[in-house]
């Protein structure tokens, strides 16, 4: 396999850690560095510079209740007020067949992933048949409530039903954006706290790096709003 | 202060573990409870329900070089090829003098919080006055690069040089998604593996949960590419 990295054509010495003991090297890239790089490489190293990923599982259904279920690590926060969550989908990858169930019902359900099925939720992520339901082909439970209209993960421990608001199709790369509000949440009563801090660390939900590298977290402290 | 839970007017026992021996208590809301909930309660309750988010300085300068420093946890991986992020800044916030800078210079950077700067890095979320530097304010290093228009954090191991490439006012909450490709990348050498794989773990980088708790991590595991 060709290495991305022969393409990188100079290196640094960094300032940034000039007082420490440690002789850093820093790659640098600019513009010309990044076109040469190989695909796969490219997917790998661009996936990780925003930082850490949310992961979760967005399920779906067509008008014929067929059911999908895909793991999105795109999902970001727009607001709380109306509650917008916004989520981009990669053009011909296997989430095609969501933005199609969601343009065709106008719902869908985001199912945060926690440790104990990140393994089932990345599986998700392959080339299934149209046909084949991804909740059967990984193991997950679907779960249908009495008035919303698409399934929910029973295995998640907070679950949002959603309600299609937008769709944006961003020509600067083929991509398409979802933007949905928060109409329905289903959440563990004991990891809510009286002022609305929600202890996601608690049921263990875990963090995406790059496109394949999954990870848990704890806590390090919840600091005060700060003031000048 | 009003407890925004007092709004919420049922809970439901989880069919979800229903196999487990612990009584877990969810609770559910729907648009009618959502809607009446608390306003802090509400901003801190809905930011979680997406899952943990990444943690970035977004640094720029106005056209006199006056330069600024913002937390944002809403930075998004849309594409990488070309490599390019979205985020989302609020009216009327803070990060309003960010969005300004933006679209006056149209360059700004992009830079990773680490455990070691993430309280210094919560702080530039204070409402400071427009002629002062939060690099000053929270004592972070403004560094410049010969070729790039905006200032780094040179205490961040991961810089993004980003020129702007698309602006869309979100008429539906009064936000504005930017839109930037990623033209500088300036990263420590021996977090990039041969294929590409950056390992964000080892400079640990942070992660936010709601609006103020931050969160370290630690890896489960990298997974195989699925296929059906």
């Amino acid at each position: 396999m060709f290495n991305g990295r022969a393409a990188i054509n100079y290196f640094t010495l960094s300032p940034v850690n000039a007082d420490s003991f440690k002789n850093i090297i820093n790659m640098l890239l600019k513009k010309e560095e990044i076109e040469l790089l190989d695909n796969r490489y490219r997917a790998l190293f661009i996936n990780a510079l925003s930082g850490f990923k949310n992961a979760n599982l967005i399920a779906t259904c067509d008008s014929k209740n067929n059911s999908n279920l895909a793991i999105f690590t795109s999902v970001f926060h727009i607001g709380s007020h109306p509650p917008l969550l916004g989520m981009i989908v990669r053009p011909h990858s296997v989430a095609r067949h969501t933005l199609e169930n969601i343009l065709e019902t106008k719902h869908y359900s985001i199912n945060q992933v926690n440790e104990a099925i990140y393994q089932q939720a990345h599986q998700t992520s392959a080339r299934y048949a149209r046909q084949r339901s991804e909740f059967e082909a990984v193991a997950l439970t679907e779960q249908w409530q009495p008035d919303f209209a698409a399934p929910f993960v029973a295995e998640s421990h907070i679950q949002l039903g959603m309600e299609l608001r937008e769709h944006h199709h961003l020509t600067i790369n083929n991509t398409d954006m979802i933007i949905g509000e928060i109409t329905y949440i289903n959440i563990e009563d004991d990891i809510v706290e009286e002022d609305g801090y929600v202890a996601i660390e608690r049921i263990k939900s875990v963090v995406v790096s790059s496109l394949d590298s999954y990870h848990g977290t704890h806590l390090l402290s919840r600091l005060t709003y700060a003031k000048a």
